[in-house]
Order: C-alpha cells, then sequence, then structure tokens
C-alpha cells in the first residue's frame, strides 16, 4: 500500500473521519513541511505513551495523578461523577466547579453487555466510604440519557445511606433556547423542577 | 502542555478540524489501544519520510516516478493537466482515462502571489515541446473557478501553435441534477455547448 493509501486509512478509522476527509486530510499532510507531519506524529506517539487513567479519579493523566486530584486548592468534599473523561473538560470550562472529579468510563448498557463491573465504581465507592472520609457530596452529572439516568439510579442505590448528600444535575430549558423548540420532556422536567424567582 | 493538549493543538491545525472535533479525536485516541495510536503516528511519519512529487508529473509517489507515469500501458499521447494531486484521483475514479496526468500544484492566482514561476508550469512545457515527443493532447482539467479558467487560458496560449490539440473539460449541467436548482452560468454554457442527440 502506498503511504498516502495507508495514511488514508488509518485517518479514515477515527470517528466522524470519512473516506474523503481522510483522503484530504492526507493530502494536507503531504503538501505541508515534514516538521509539521513528525510533529503531529509525535503527539500521537506521547499520548499512546504517557497518557495512562488516574489512579484516583479515572480522568486521563500524564503523571502519577491527574492535575485536579492533585491540586490541593480544590474541595475534596464534593465528587462531580460523569460519564468520560472528556466531560471533564465540559464541567471545568464553566469555571463553577471546584470540587474533585470521578470518571466511570461508560455507563451501564446491558444491550453492549456493560455492566458496572466494566465501570469505574468500585474506586468511587472506596473514595466515599474509606479513603476519601471528607466527602460530604457526590453530583451524579451523567448524561440526560436513559443509560445516563440508569447509572445515576445504580450509584444512588450503592451510595445512599451512608450520611453523605447525593445529588443530580438539574433538568429544565438550556439556556438560550426558545421553549417554542424544547422538546415535551424537558418541559416536564422543567415544570416540575421550578424554582422561586 | 499535556499530552492530550498538544495532541489537540496538532489536530487542529489540520483544515476542517476544529477544536472540538480534536479534542474528540484526542480522547478517542487515548481511549484507543496503543498500537492503534502507534500506527497513526507511524502512517503520518511515513508519509512525511517517503511521499515526494513525481520528477515527470509532479503526482505524489512513493518511489522514483509515480505508478501511471511508470505505468507503460498508459497512452503517453495524452496529458491531462490538474490543479492539485488529489484531482488526479478524481480523474482517475471515472475509470474512462487512460493517458498521462500533470499537476501543477495550484493554480494563477495574482492576489495571493501565485505567479506561473510558482507552478509545476515549466515541467509541462519539457513534456509537451521535447521530453515527450509523442504527446497529441492537452486536457486543461484546472477548475471551473475565476483562477482556473485563468490558469488554463494561461496554459492556451503557452501551448498553442505547438501542433497539439488543446481542450477542457465539457461545462454543463452536472449528472443527475435538476435544471431548477443549477446556476444560470452554468445553464449559460451548457447551452452555448448543446450537443446532437
Amino acid at each position: 500500500m502506498s503511504a498516502i493509501d495507508a495514511l488514508t486509512k488509518e485517518l479514515s478509522r477515527l470517528p466522524g473521519i470519512g473516506s474523503k476527509t481522510a483522503l484530504r486530510l492526507s493530502y494536507h499532510l503531504v503538501k505541508g513541511t515534514k516538521d509539521d507531519a513528525y510533529r503531529l506524529a509525535g503527539a500521537v506517539t506521547r499520548v499512546a505513551d504517557e497518557v495512562h487513567p488516574c489512579p484516583i479519579c479515572g480522568n486521563y493523566c500524564d503523571g502519577d495523578v491527574c492535575s485536579i486530584c492533585s491540586d490541593p486548592s480544590r474541595d475534596g468534599s464534593v465528587i462531580c461523577v460523569v460519564e468520560e473523561a472528556f466531560e471533564v473538560g465540559a464541567v471545568e470550562r464553566t469555571g463553577r466547579f471546584k470540587g474533585r472529579f470521578h470518571v466511570l468510563g461508560g455507563r451501564l448498557s446491558p444491550l453492549d453487555g456493560v455492566g458496572p463491573e466494566r465501570l469505574n465504581i468500585a474506586a468511587l465507592e472506596a473514595r466515599v466510604s474509606n479513603a476519601d472520609p471528607g466527602v460530604e457530596e457526590v453530583i451524579l452529572a451523567t448524561n440526560a440519557s436513559v443509560e445516563g439516568e440508569a447509572t445515576a439510579v445504580y450509584l444512588e442505590n450503592l451510595l445512599r445511606n451512608r450520611g453523605i448528600r447525593i445529588t443530580r444535575l438539574a433538568r429544565g430549558i438550556p439556556v438560550g433556547s426558545d421553549l417554542e423548540y424544547v422538546d415535551g420532556t424537558t418541559i416536564a422536567e422543567a415544570l416540575a423542577g421550578r424554582q422561586e424567582m
């Protein structure tokens, strides 16, 4: 296989990159400088070599523990549980959360054969019960999908009666959206969770 | 910079890859196997190391000359001139062209400072006049844009009066399209170039 075909094949294995986009990217890399290509290849290799799950929270990290778990200014009494590592960034970008995270690495999905043992749940239980005696609240920030809700319900059952608050993200109307375009289930949740002004 | 941030930065330099897509791809590579990442990095490095322009036609190739220039079954009397190397593939996929190619490496664009000396034109002239004495036709398959047309006109001026046919791709209605949605300029070209049935 020619070098361009081989690269196109590898690129088209990436999510959201079809064969035409992969070909366009290949030609872009061929047309660019060698240094650009080497830098990209080096960055890919470095990720494969260095990045691993944080032993505490399951987020991806370069060092021994991730930058959030090792940051003494973060509030260890609140743990925000998310499904995937990239969702840590979504919460972090709000700038409104100063606690720590726990990454499950997925969601319960019996149809796909994903049970609790496949997720990073034992470590969460350990953090709540023993290792992290200062935990006061667990925010279940799983997705608002059927699987995400099921995962949250499972975790709520697992963690309740331990003297900690278990919360989830509010359901409601997305900021900036027109009521006209919001689906009925969301409006129903927003009604049920209506807030005093 | 963390390994993930470094990879995201490199990926977001690629055309059509924004920062969110780059982040998603980074996490995909982190979540995948090391072998997948190494294979991608290796393919990128291989392209940088091995791929170079064919000394005859300017198309990208791994070996001494490209697979088309070195194929004795291709008809050397017809040269199809395209702007970019990836356009060779677009013509090849039709399966209707058995001649050879010439890749300009761009189009004339005075506003961007691209004059004839920046394009692979001298080699084309040499192929037509000396090196390839059997050339009988040059098909100017530059894009149907203002710059592409200007490039074709320039080449036509350069190559005429040498006893070879100089042709361009037909302008007309794209196959499968509704007249209603075809722009007026295209319909005008299709009218001017109407064919006997």
